[in-house]
């Protein structure tokens, strides 16, 4: 297939508001759509699992605006999906649309949701891919192998002190962050499908790991809590709860942990702590990205956010990038800070 | 004196311009000239010891647009200075230029400075101060404290992984932080009277402690290069230097540090390190900014960028705020963030 530079233009832009979405089981995916003179009539971007799809998310801003999608072209950073998820299958939306192009950067290799184009080609609208391809799939690089890995994407969540500490030196850690940050938090809670936290972290804290809306109810979509280690949780922990959607995943083997999750229908997970779990998915090279909530506080002294990484030396230094998807790499939440890093290739030393 | 809504209003802009400058020996402070009927002719603010002064800046601003200032008002946060210090002294030069009315907020409360009022006054301009003082004195509050306490102004300054670690375990640290943020570092003692660090840092690294341009030459204006601590300073270390600009302060005491480097002529010192002297300065209430280059990298293990704060518990947490001032609070420096801090009163629990 043939692209034009007006649809090469509009992949571009379609790059740039796919980094508007957020990280987490589903890609960041961005579209617009142009009429057939090459104009942008309208755009959109994927916002997270549960949300439209792109695709979606375009057409409906075209709907809203009264503008008449018939014959135009889609544009869109990865190949429509063809499967009905927690939303409908954009390939159906897309033929029901009178879209009469559709054109996609990278193939959708997700094996549940593949054959978006096939299923347009069999509807009569013209659909070709590879067009920045690259550059799609460097956006979700960290998706697409945890995905072809069969396990889920990896957020590691942090809240700690400018210093790097989760609690002071007697274990207190009441609070570190503000309400502000901590309804933060519950939002990354409401849209993943597991948490998990070590033993160690259920003996001293206690936690609860249910999701809750901003007014403290329970959210309706309540994510897996999963507890990895062997120290037995005790029957009255209160992160049993009452429903049914609690495990504990008897090792200190993050890989292991992850399958099973994934076995649950796991496909993103939040690792809420401690450090020594923060720690082991670090150095398994098994955290896609890093969410640290930093108050402008010191402790000194304390718990660390991230142990046992195994790290003696600079040589080891783990380096990783700010990511600027999900809102931003440094954004101002209340009086605190959230950091956003995804991790990049560490390169032994030679 | 009585101000119009425009000089009100003037203020309220020249305040944020004020934000725009750097911390340190010199306050904060911005300018706007007024026209007789409150237009906005020009505006400036001070960027920093050894720049112009805001009412300088707003002046030449002014001249550079060839905007005459003949009959102005100068709507300034602090009352104009009445002393040759690195600039000459702004009174002499507002009378020159013509200008009528000198608005101001806070009263000059250094002693080497005051006057400046009382000048413009005798030199038969109409000259009257405390339109929105509070908002300007909360401004430079921290500057004015360390100069009625006659002790200099203390920038702590770390190079620090997202874990709040300075070195690795086996005391590795070059480098943790980017050439750009380093270059952005020297900026800072460029600008500073000494920097200062602990024996242990210059036993573990041999720092020079040297001011450098960005083309890594030695600058021209050096700091005082200042050690505290017992442990002597052996003859063949870096921070000797040849040019007499060396001095070893033996005390752990940082109030009694800060006494002799004002007794030195310092007004603005730079705390390099290690984490034993940044947490003393910390612990006695003695640091007035925190300036930590933060990279995206971590540690787990290794030397903590802060240690003896003496907190064992959350009820003794320090808590700080992101400071706007000098650039910004979170500013990225190359691949890194440097992030700015200003401390908030510390209150005992009950």
């Amino acid at each position: 297939m043939n692209f034009s530079d007006a649809e090469r233009a509009a992949m571009e832009q379609a790059l740039q508001l796919a980094r508007r979405g957020v990280r987490g089981a589903n890609p960041l995916v961005g579209a617009v759509i142009l009429d057939p003179s090459g104009d942008v009539l309208a755009t959109g971007f994927h916002r997270g699992a549960g949300t439209a799809h792109a695709e979606a998310d375009a057409l409906a801003s075209a709907a809203a605006a009264g503008i008449d999608v018939d014959g135009a072209t889609m544009v869109v950073t990865l190949e429509p999906c063809n499967h009905t998820g927690r939303t409908g299958p954009c390939s159906q939306a897309i033929l029901r649309s009178g879209i009469a192009r559709v054109v996609y950067a990278a193939a959708d290799t997700n094996e549940d949701a593949a054959g978006g184009a096939a299923a347009l080609t069999a509807g009569g609208v013209e659909a070709g891919g590879g067009l920045l391809a690259d550059e799609s799939r460097k956006l979700n690089s960290r998706w697409a192998a945890a995905m072809a890995g069969r396990r889920p994407f990896v957020t590691v969540k942090t809240a700690q002190t400018l210093d790097g500490r989760t609690a002071a030196a007697d274990g207190t850690s009441q609070w570190i962050t503000s309400p502000e940050a901590r309804a933060d938090a519950q939002d990354l809670r409401r849209r993943v499908d597991a948490v998990l936290a070590g033993t160690g972290t259920i003996q001293a804290d206690n936690p609860r790991l249910t999701a809750r809306n901003p007014d403290g109810s329970t959210a309706e979509k309540q994510p897996l809590r999963a507890v990895m280690g062997h120290t037995p949780v005790p029957a009255e922990a209160a992160v049993r709860g009452t429903d049914g959607r609690f495990v504990q995943i008897r090792t200190h083997d993050p890989a292991v942990v992850l399958a099973e999750l994934y076995a649950h229908g796991v496909r993103h997970v939040m690792v809420e702590g401690g450090g020594t779990v923060a720690g082991a998915f670090l150095r398994a090279g098994l955290a896609d990205e890093l969410v640290a909530y930093t108050a402008p506080a010191l402790l000194g002294a304390g718990t660390a956010a991230f142990a046992g990484l195994g790290i003696a030396s600079m040589a080891r230094i783990q380096r990783w990038r700010w990511d600027p998807a999900g809102g931003g790499s440094a954004v101002p939440v209340g009086p605190d800070l959230r950091l956003h890093l995804e991790p990049i290739p560490f390169e032994e030393p030679e």
